[in-house]
């Protein structure tokens, strides 16, 4: 298959470690700028000591919002979202209300994701579903609200719960979307096998703490045509 | 062994699945505010619901703060934690930056639980460590921090991640505290045994979501005196 740029385009490096420091942000973010990966995903508070090391790269400061839980109040995502921006982040990786969603509450969660991708300027906003701990039909409603609301990404999981990205839930986002906004894949994403799979079934972001093995990979095979 | 007051009062009813709405979320608050229980922990949007059924009741709503990774900037936990109060929490459960005590930022990491402190006015804040990420040299510096900082309780653990409370972390705990804050242990507690042995260690505050069943043993216990 071939890919329409180079794979570390492809892929938002991602350290979320609860006791990841300064230090291990910063050697990550400097790799993760060599590399020439897409995003490099870390909490809200590594967001200066990343944005600092990646700063005019082609590799954005990616900071997770309301995660993994998703279960913040609205004007709180907002501020959150609004302080990553401020501290440098070019992309906003957040956790839909799952809990607006089961009770049917489409209009408030739409108003939520908006919330946090007008607080989030001109970074790019990633609404995560969050999918094994939904039914289709829910995936397809999230999906329409986070376009509807201006979302840049529809992302599969956080990583931290349930099942990660699968091949049939990234078609069917995929499919749900089309070219309203780009689909990220992301939770358990280890190999090279896996990365080309689901970007074969429509991903065009792929989150993953394996980022550096998985373009280790490619190479190998590429090297061995 | 004898408790100091009903078995109920060391209970905080913990109720924080991601799906959970509004409905759910009154009918627990009833139920917990029956049961006479000490607090009825949830997540940041459910607080209104949850303190409009539990108002003027000996059971306080508590928020969630950072939770579960405790990886937020300080002034959003901050910002976090006094919209919670203003919603109607009367406790606060947040999540310390477990990034910041391993890189030996003390100074920082005081400062952080200060800040959530301030901004929760009257409200108690417990200050979640989650112990069986961290040596045992961690959670002693972590308690000392947290006392200085104001927090009423220390607690375990999220219930999230990882082996939750167990006696000799809770007596560690308990020694080095000693009557500066409460104690409150957490996460897999979902027996009588389980919840008399950590009050035994020096639990005076017990998370769980298993609060009903505990308290329904409790009293097939006693009757059957």
């Amino acid at each position: 298959m071939p890919l329409d740029r180079p794979l570390a385009r492809y892929i938002d490096q991602t350290v979320l470690t609860p006791t990841a420091g300064e230090e291990e942000i910063r050697s990550g973010a400097l790799a993760a700028r060599e590399a020439g990966f897409a995003a490099f995903c870390i909490s809200g508070w590594l967001v200066p000591a990343a944005a600092e090391v990646l700063q005019g790269s082609q590799t954005a400061a990616a900071a997770v919002v309301g995660f993994p839980l998703g279960f913040q109040q609205t004007p709180v995502k907002a501020f959150e979202a609004g302080r990553a921006v401020e501290d440098g982040a070019r992309e906003i990786d957040m956790v839909v209300n799952r809990g607006l969603l089961r009770q049917g509450d489409g209009a408030r969660l739409r108003d939520e994701i908006r919330a946090v991708v007008e607080s989030s300027g001109r970074a790019a906003v990633k609404a995560i579903l969050e999918t094994s701990d939904l039914a289709a039909g829910e995936i397809l409603r999230a999906c329409d609200l986070a376009v509807e609301a201006g979302a840049a990404f529809v992302k599969t999981s956080t990583g931290f719960f349930g099942a990660g990205a699968d091949e049939d839930t990234v078609r069917l986002i995929r499919e749900r979307v089309g070219l309203r906004a780009g689909v990220k894949a992301s939770g358990g994403i280890r190999t090279l096998d896996q990365a080309l799979l689901l970007i074969r079934s429509g991903a065009d972001r792929l989150g993953s703490s394996s980022g550096l093995e998985i373009l280790a990979e490619w190479s190998a095979f590429r090297s061995a045509d």
